[in-house]
C-alpha cells in the first residue's frame, strides 16, 4: 500500500531533525520533503550526519505551494509568527497541518496577541485544535489545523488537570511550578546563552515569572479542568541535551489522601500509552524517558505543609515537540495514536 | 613568624579535598596532618593528583590523640554520629574544633535526635556554635567548637533570614524550596545513584519534604528571625559536579515594593564580603560562584502571584562547606576573617 | 505466528538493559525471562523505570535449567570467566547462545588463556564463532554459540580490516589506536573512578598498551587480512555516556591514493547496512550513531607524514554489544540481519 | 609600594576572564583597564558575574594610545592578524605586551606567513620572544614583546624537547600527536559548532593534520632540540570547559630505558614549579590540572611496539594562556616567576 505523504517545513532545527529521526522509523508515512532557508540545496545527511543512509533529502526553499504539492501533511517547525501565514496558506491549499509554533495554541485571540503580537489568521486560530490528545483527542481527528502544545505546558498540563478537577485548592491561591528543561529547548540558533562553556557545569532560573508558556498552560488548564488556575511559573536551563523535568507544588485547601490523588490520575490517565503513573514512592527522573514519548507523572503528599507536590518527565524534544507532533498526525490521519512512537528511553 | 598548625580528620572525601586546596593558598596556616582509615599511609598526591607537590602528607589513621599533639585546631569531616565522640575528645585535649558533619549544627537536642540520633556529648552540643558568619559571627571568636553548616541550609538560610524579618509571610502559610545541587553533595562514596552513567544527563527529585537539613534551616531561621517559618524543601540532583541554587518561594500577606525587599538585604549583608546582592534584573547563576565562597542572591517580585522569589547560589564544597569552615577558623584563630578565601570562580 | 523466545542472563548491568530496549522494538521475538542475583524478585522497571509498561518481567536468579526451559535463545550478558560454564549448560540444553563476554571471542584457547585465565571448555571455544557479521557472516547462521565481539574490537576491526589487506604497512611498523569511549564501557558496577565526580569534566589514558581488547583486534585482523598487525591500542575514558571513537594511524609503507583507499572500504562495505563510509571531507562523530547500530568510517591521508588515519565512531552498547548481538540473533534465527536495529542516532 | 599598572586589550573572551580571574589574585600589579568593542561602557561584572565586587572596571574601546597611558604591560587578547598593529603601536609606546595571538610566536616570518598571512611588523617579529619559560626563560626578562604560546604547543613542546634530545627517534619518523581539547579552546565566539547540544555527549576529530599549532609546534621544537621532527597533529573537541590531554605517540629507532626517559625529563624540569612530573605508574589526568597553571607529565614504554607514548595535561585558558602570560608578565616585570599562580586545580 502506498504510505502517506508528509513533509517539514523548517527542518534544519532541532525539531526538525526529530521529526526526521522518528519518521524514519514510522511504517506508514514516507517524507517527501524537507525545507530550510539557510540549508537550500544541502543534502539533510550533511547537516545531521545521524540520518545519513535514511533521509536521502535535501533541503529545499520554504516554497509553500511546491510543499504543498508533495504532501498531504504538513509540519510546520518555525518560528511563532513566521508560521501564521504559512499555516494558513497550506490550509487553504487543503493540506492538512501540525504546527509546532505558538501560533495556532490559543484558544483566545486576545491571549495570543498580549505575549506574542497581532495574530494575522484569526479565523483559522479559531479553527484549530490544540493538539493534547490526552485531553482533547476526540478534537483531533477531524482537525485540519492542530496547534502542537508547547514543551512546558504538556509537562504541567498534564499532571495538574486532573488534580485541578478534585478541587484541592483555593482558586485565589497560587501554584508554583518549578520547571527545569535541557538545553535543546533553546533552539539551534546562535547565542552567547547557548554555547556549551555557557551552559556546561551551570544551571540557572531565566524569565521568571514571565515566560510565554505560562498562558498557554492557564488557558488550557481552564479549558480542561473548568477553572483558570493561578500559576507561578519560573524554569531554569539544565546542562543537559533532552528533557523538562516540572515541580509542581499545590498549596491545598482541604485534607486528600493518596488514595484520591491516585484516583484522580488514575481515572484521566489509566488507558493512556504515553502516561506513565509511578507508584506511591517512586518519582520521575529524565533518563527514563530520553527518547521516548512518555511522561511519567510522581508525587508526594506533604501533610505537615498541607501541600501536595506533583512531578512530571518528558523529552521536550519527542513528548514536548516532535513525538506529540507525530502522535497527532496519527490521529489526524486514522492511524493507530502509538504508531511509530513506542520507542524506549535511551538509558544510560 | 611560625605559623598556626592545622589538622584534617575525615580528610579522603570531596570536602577534605577541598579544605586542603583551600588551606594550601592560606598564607598564616600549616596543614600538619590529614587522616583517613581507608587510606592509611598512602601519600595524598596519589589520591588527589591536583595536590602533588603541594599537600606532602600522607593519611595518618584516626587516631585523635596523635592529631592532637600535631594542631591547634582541627577540622573533623566524617560522617554524622562518627563525629560526636572525635569532636569530645579533641575537645576535652584543648583543641580548637570545626566539625562539618550535622553532629554540632542544632541548638535543640531533641530536633537532633528526632532526625539523627542519640546524641552522646549533650553538653557540648549545647556549648557549640552555628558556624554562619554573616547571621552569628559575635559567638564565633569565643567557639571552642563551631557546627559548620549544611550546605543547603547556608543557601537557604542567608537569603531567607533578612526577608523573614519583614513580616510578609503569614506564619502558617507554607514557604517552598525547589533545591538543586551538584553531585559532589552526595560525597565521595560507593553508591549507584552516584556512578557517572547515572548522574549525567539526568535530572530528578530526592528525598521530597524528608531531608535532614529542612530542621536545620528551620531551627537557625528562628534564631535569626524570632519566627520559625514553615518550610517545603525539595532538593534535586544536577548533573554538575559543583554548586546548590535555590529558589526560594513566598507568598505575600501584604504588598512590598523592590525598594522594600532590597533594603531588608542590604541592611543584612551590605558590609559582607562573602554575600553579593544582585542588582534588580540579574539573578543568580551556578558558575559564578564555582569554587569561590560567595553566595550570590537575587530576588523577583510577581505581583501577580502576590508571591515574591529568593535566588540564590553557591557552590556547596566551598561556602556549602570548606570554604565556610575556613572562614569559622579564621575568626576562631583571630586572623582577618577572609584570609585565603578570596578567590574568583572559575569561569568557563 | 508465535513470536522466537529469548532470555537474558545478567540482565542488570547496561549491555542488559540496552538488550531489553532494543528488543522490545523487534516484531518477531518476545523476551521471557531476564536474570539477575542481585536483583532477584525485583521488577525490572524498578531499576529501569524506562521499561516502565514495556517489559513486564522480573529478575530471576541465574538458574540455566529454568531459563533453557523458558527461551530458544540466550544472551549471556555475565562477567568474563562466569560466562563460561553458563554458556556451555546451555549449549548442553541445546540452546543458541550470544554470549557478550570474553569468554568466546577467541580463536586461540592460549591466546584467552594468557589475557584471561584458563578455559575450562576448549571445545566449545573451539566451535563458537566469533560475531562480527560484517567480516564473518557465513559462519553465523549455523553458529550455536556466538562470541559477541569487545566494543573497542568492533570499532578497530571494521575500519582496519579491509586497508590491512591493500599492504600500505610494513608488517614490522606499529599501527597506533588512540581510542576513546564513554563511560557506560566500564559497566554498572561500584567503583570509585566511576563516580560522576571522578569522570564529569575529566579526561585520561587508562591500561595503556595493556589492554585485552588488543590481543582480540590483533587475532581477528588477522583472521581477516591474513597477517597479524602489531598495534599500539591505547583507550582513554570520555565524560559521556555512550560511545567509542577511534583515531588509527598507519604510517604508509608506499604511496597510496585517496580513490584506493576508498575502494578498498568500498568493497568491503558498500553493501552492508550498519558500516556508513563517509564523503571525503567528513569525519566521524560520536552523537551520528549515539543510540544506533552504524559504524561510522572516515579517513584523511597526510602524505607529508607518509601516513593514513583512519576514524570510526559507534555506540559501544549498540554495535559494540547489544546492537551487534542482536544481528547475530537475526542471522542465528533466520531473521533479516537489521530487523529491530533501524532506529536512528538521538541528535542531540 | 604602588601596585603595576597592567591592562587587557580584547578582554571579553574566555582567555580575557580568565586573566582577569588570575590577576584579581595577584599581589603586586593592578589591573587599570580592561577593552572590548563589543561591550564598550558596559561593567565588567555584569558580563562576567563571577568577578562582581571583584573587578570594578568597564569595558573601555580598543584605543590603544588610551590604553597605554594607563598600564605599564598590556596583554592583547585578539585575534590573529588584529594583534599585529596594536601590539606595534603598544610598543611604540613604550610599553611591555605580552601578546596572546598567533602574530608574535613564530621566528620564522615565511612559516608564520603560509599558516596565517602576511607579517606587516616583520622586525617586531624578529625581536619577539616565545613566551614559554621552561625552555626559554632567559630571554623573557629583557623582552618587550612576548609571544605567548599557543595551548596545544605547550602541550607537546614541555614533554616533547627533553625527549627529542635523546635521539631516540628517527628524523624522518613520524611522530604521533593525538589531542583533545575542552571547548573553551574554541572561544566564545558564536558558530554552530559550539552550541551546547553540538558538543554535549559528543567527541570529534577536527582540522586533521592541518592545523596551525602544528608548524608552531614543530619550529619550536626545532629551537629546543635543535631538529625539527615530523609531527602528525591531530586535535580532538572533548565535552568539557577546560583542558588539554595531549598522547604522544613516539616510534623508536633505539632500545631505551625508563631510568632515561626519567632522567631527560627531570633534568629538564626538576627545579621548574608549574611542570610536575608523573612518578612511573601514573598518568595524567585532567581534572588534576584544572583551573591550576601545572603540566603534569607522564609516559609508558612500549617494548613490543618499539614505542615511547608522552602524555601531558594543561589547563587550555591557564598554562595554555592567561597563566602562562602571567608567568611571562612576572619574568618581565622582575616578579618572582609563580606570584599569583599557585592556585591548585578545582576537584572535583
Amino acid at each position: 500500500m502506498a504510505k502517506i505523504k508528509v513533509a517539514i517545513i523548517g527542518a534544519s532545527g532541532y525539531t526538525g531533525v526529530e521529526l526526521m529521526r522518528i519518521l524514519a522509523g514510522h511504517p506508514e508515512v514516507e517524507l517527501t520533503a524537507v525545507t530550510s532557508r539557510q540549508y537550500v540545496g544541502q543534502p539533510v545527511a550533511e547537516l545531521f550526519p545521524s540520518l545519513r543512509d535514511v533521509v536521502e533529502l535535501k533541503f529545499m526553499d520554504n516554497q509553500v505551494a511546491e510543499i504543498a504539492s508533495l504532501a498531504d501533511l504538513v509540519f510546520t517547525a518555525l518560528p511563532h509568527k513566521a508560521a501564521i501565514e504559512v499555516v494558513a496558506e497550506l490550509h487553504r491549499a487543503g493540506k492538512k497541518v501540525v504546527d509546532l509554533s505558538a501560533d495556532y495554541r490559543f484558544s483566545e485571540q486576545k491571549l495570543y496577541e498580549k505575549w506574542y503580537q497581532p495574530h494575522t489568521a484569526p479565523e483559522l486560530l479559531a479553527e484549530a485544535v490544540y493538539g493534547l490528545p490526552e485531553l482533547f483527542r476526540d478534537q483531533i481527528p477531524s482537525a485540519r489545523v492542530v496547534g502542537n502544545p508547547g514543551c512546558y505546558p504538556t509537562s504541567v498540563i498534564l499532571p495538574l488537570a486532573p488534580i485541578l478537577s478534585l478541587g484541592l485548592v483555593d482558586p485565589e491561591a497560587t501554584i508554583v511550578i518549578d520547571a527545569k528543561s535541557g538545553t535543546s529547548g533553546a533552539g539551534r540558533s546562535l547565542n552567547l546563552g547557548s554555547l556549551y562553556c555557557e551552559v556546561n557545569e551551570n544551571f540557572k532560573p531565566y524569565k521568571v515569572a514571565n515566560h510565554r508558556h505560562q498562558p498557554e498552560m492557564m488557558e488550557q488548564l481552564g479549558r480542561a479542568s473548568g477553572v483558570v488556575p493561578k500559576l507561578l511559573f519560573v524554569p531554569h536551563l539544565l546542562p543537559i541535551n533532552r528533557g523538562i523535568l516540572s515541580s509542581i507544588y499545590l498549596p491545598l485547601s482541604r485534607d486528600v489522601t493518596a488514595a484520591e490523588i491516585e484516583g484522580a490520575l488514575a481515572g484521566a490517565y489509566a488507558d493512556e500509552t504515553f502516561v506513565r503513573l509511578l507508584p506511591s514512592g517512586s518519582l520521575p527522573t529524565l533518563n527514563a524517558v530520553r527518547g521516548s514519548n512518555y511522561c511519567d507523572i510522581g508525587y508526594v503528599l506533604a501533610p505537615e505543609q498541607r501541600s501536595l507536590i506533583l512531578f512530571s518527565a518528558i523529552d521536550n524534544l519527542v513528548k514536548g515537540a516532535a513525538g506529540a507532533a507525530i502522535q497527532n498526525m496519527n490521529l489526524m490521519l486514522g492511524l493507530p495514536e502509538e504508531m511509530g512512537l513506542l520507542t524506549v528511553a535511551l538509558v544510560p
